[in-house]
């Protein structure tokens, strides 16, 4: 995609502290990081977001970043790591060339996961009927 | 492996609220959500984490997980999800079988993202060292 920030990374267009590459995927370092070492996993083939991956592509960006998770753990002493991928606006993406973010974890890095919100009753049936297949 | 939650509940020794199920993956409403629908997507052969997940799984479980995604967008109006995984206690795992989370998300549901740490000048450069391969 000609305007595609993310494609022009990938055709070195613009440059960036790349981690891996491969023919199908390109790994870099996100230059905003939400811990030291936040690693970005891209396919190659554009597509917006995780609900048009291709299933090759699904498999290629999601085993470079487990890899890459343990790397961060051999390389950085990193005590562990979170997978985070967010589709669509309402997820919190911003850019629209699918991307996993790889965030290197240490104890009591002060990151914190959201908190739960218990379900009413019965509503768990209601979402339940609708999500099954 | 007899004591894990995880593999109670693929033994169905424990009940769930299955959403799906085929010979390698399960996946069932976490009954905790962060958001209402959160999904829980997990392997059948037990695995501590992703860390240590097969190939095989990797491509099993996160195909399930991308197509769940789609389905709370088609089936409970989702504006868009979250796909999530913690690998060890650091970065905020408590059940020590391998799972993905993927989490519904609405526009205006509130849940906010962890923010940017920026980097020292040239701290970059030493991580890139360390991590690429």
């Amino acid at each position: 995609m000609e305007e595609c920030l993310f494609c022009k990374i990938i055709r070195k267009e613009i440059p960036s502290k790349i981690i891996h590459e491969d023919d199908k995927v390109l790994a870099f370092l996100d230059i905003s990081p939400v811990n030291k070492g936040h690693t970005l996993v891209i396919p190659k083939n554009h597509s917006i977001d995780l609900s048009e991956m291709s299933d090759d592509d699904v498999d290629a960006c999601f085993k470079v970043a487990r890899n890459l998770g343990n790397r961060m753990i051999e390389k950085l002493g990193a005590d562990g790591y979170n997978i985070n991928m967010n589709t669509k606006k309402a997820a919190g993406q911003i850019i629209f060339h699918s991307h996993i973010h790889i965030i290197p974890r240490f104890l009591g890095d002060g990151l914190e996961l959201w908190h739960g919100k218990p379900y009413e009753e019965s509503e768990i049936d209601g979402i339940h009927q609708k999500l099954k297949y």
